[in-house]
């Protein structure tokens, strides 16, 4: 197989980083993807770095397994935590959630103030924070976790009276600390932008990382000579690692389309695969 | 060591098991106890049965290595998928949540309609419906899942207004379906009684199974001859599959009582364990 002709593989803790993958299928419809949800260890953004880590380390060992060109850490806790080490794994590009959201961010922002959503655990480690500030030190930075928003989201209360008040709860200390950018940090979060828009108002940009990181995906396959040109029916493969009856329907949310070609794995195969 | 210095052993899949284990200190204050909280791999209230199976025998196994003279599976989830696998595995007695909690609902009753109430994985094992209609098949039982209280205790928001509108929404039905009783079929739950008590009306009584648990507990010891009637200190010691931290911080407010001696342990070694 050549270059272009590979996979890119996307791993998540679960069904979120689907709004990842559906962004990529949508600009770059010929490629094949592989997307690997951890969902007998999902949710990651409650869990210690360390954990984290470990997690994402096995995980992106049996994606390079598969001979992908391209990794895409399509979690946020995971990029948050991991990033640099699984590069440092890797021979081909990996992208992590974070530096692109970063980067979009900074271009919205006129008056220079970005609030920072997240799980607990991405919030905790500061990603956006330094990514921002690597780029322009300047930028005030306010940041939330919103714990509540991923059970919301997979109960499927998009729009309900009582997801609205719980983003008020998260979001009005935001909306009075005048920012005009605010980064959406978890993969399940776009799905509630109506509601976030609601409570934060019109005037503040929403910045879904999932658009960027498809942008830049395309800009390294591109740079690197091995962009899928050639219009042919794409692979779209899917492992899990709990039963994936789950997945299928609530993946559909995300996704918007059928998942058809998904495989069951073992966690214990993950942790084999690393020894 | 004679059976009757030896441990309780306990396990959860995260803190939600530590309602349990403060009944069981409060009830047998000279006992020993070993609690294993999994919270790499919480929660399980959202994974198949299979996983949930895979996970409790790990953690049995575990315990059952300490040489412990009783098994509490404190985890509604893991007590409803694989109480009987665990019990083929020990020659030792296994107390799970759901029988104790049926039995007492039944005492309960006046007008035989009993609600249940669990995570999506219990509800839909119908354990409580199996356990209530193996002793009285007719016992009219309304089952209902509730997702986000678990996020809901373990974000602290044990009485703000947005519980109380999510109780309303989970258990309005309930209400209108005349039962007189109320299963708390989760350890997480005793923790929102006021809000669930404010929904459901003063009329309905709440079953929560941690004090018949630890009366089962008390009577299986006495029956067996293995009760520690001796007033020395015991030992409370805790093992974690992922960092200490977060379970020390919200474990205080489930147990009411200092988390000291505790302990990490790798989820592979657990694994390893089985093999």
């Amino acid at each position: 197989m050549t270059s272009a002709d590979k996979h890119i593989g996307v791993f998540d803790s679960g069904v979120g980083g689907l709004t990842v993958l559906k962004e990529i299928h949508s600009l770059l419809p010929y490629e094949s993807t592989i997307y690997l949800g951890d969902t007998a260890r999902v949710p990651y953004g409650i869990r210690s770095s360390e954990t984290v880590t470990k997690y994402s380390y096995e995980n992106s060992s049996f994606l390079l397994k598969k001979d992908i060109k391209l990794l895409v850490i399509a979690c946020n806790t995971a990029s948050a935590i991991s990033l640099s080490l699984i590069k440092d794994l890797c021979s081909i590009p990996v992208i992590g959630v974070i530096e692109p959201g970063a980067k979009s961010s900074i271009t919205h922002t006129r008056n220079k103030k970005i609030g920072i959503t997240g799980t607990e655990t991405t919030i905790k480690s500061g990603a956006y924070r330094i990514a921002i500030h690597n780029i322009d030190s300047e930028i005030e930075i306010f940041e939330q976790a919103c714990p509540l928003f991923v059970p919301l989201v997979e109960e499927g209360w998009l729009e309900e009276e009582v997801t609205h008040l719980i983003a008020q709860k998260y979001l009005n200390s935001m909306r009075n600390s005048n920012i005009d950018t605010l980064v959406l940090g978890c993969t399940h979060y776009p799905l509630l932008k109506n509601v976030i828009r609601n409570v934060v108002g019109e005037g503040i940009t929403l910045i879904d990382s999932a658009v960027e990181i498809a942008i830049a995906v395309k800009n390294i396959l591109e740079n690197s000579g091995i962009l899928n040109n050639i219009s042919s029916k794409p692979i779209r493969k899917y492992y899990v690692t709990d039963s994936p009856d789950r997945f299928i329907n609530l993946g559909a949310i995300f996704l918007t389309e059928p998942i058809n070609d998904i495989e069951l794995i073992e966690v214990t195969s993950l942790e084999a695969g690393c020894r």
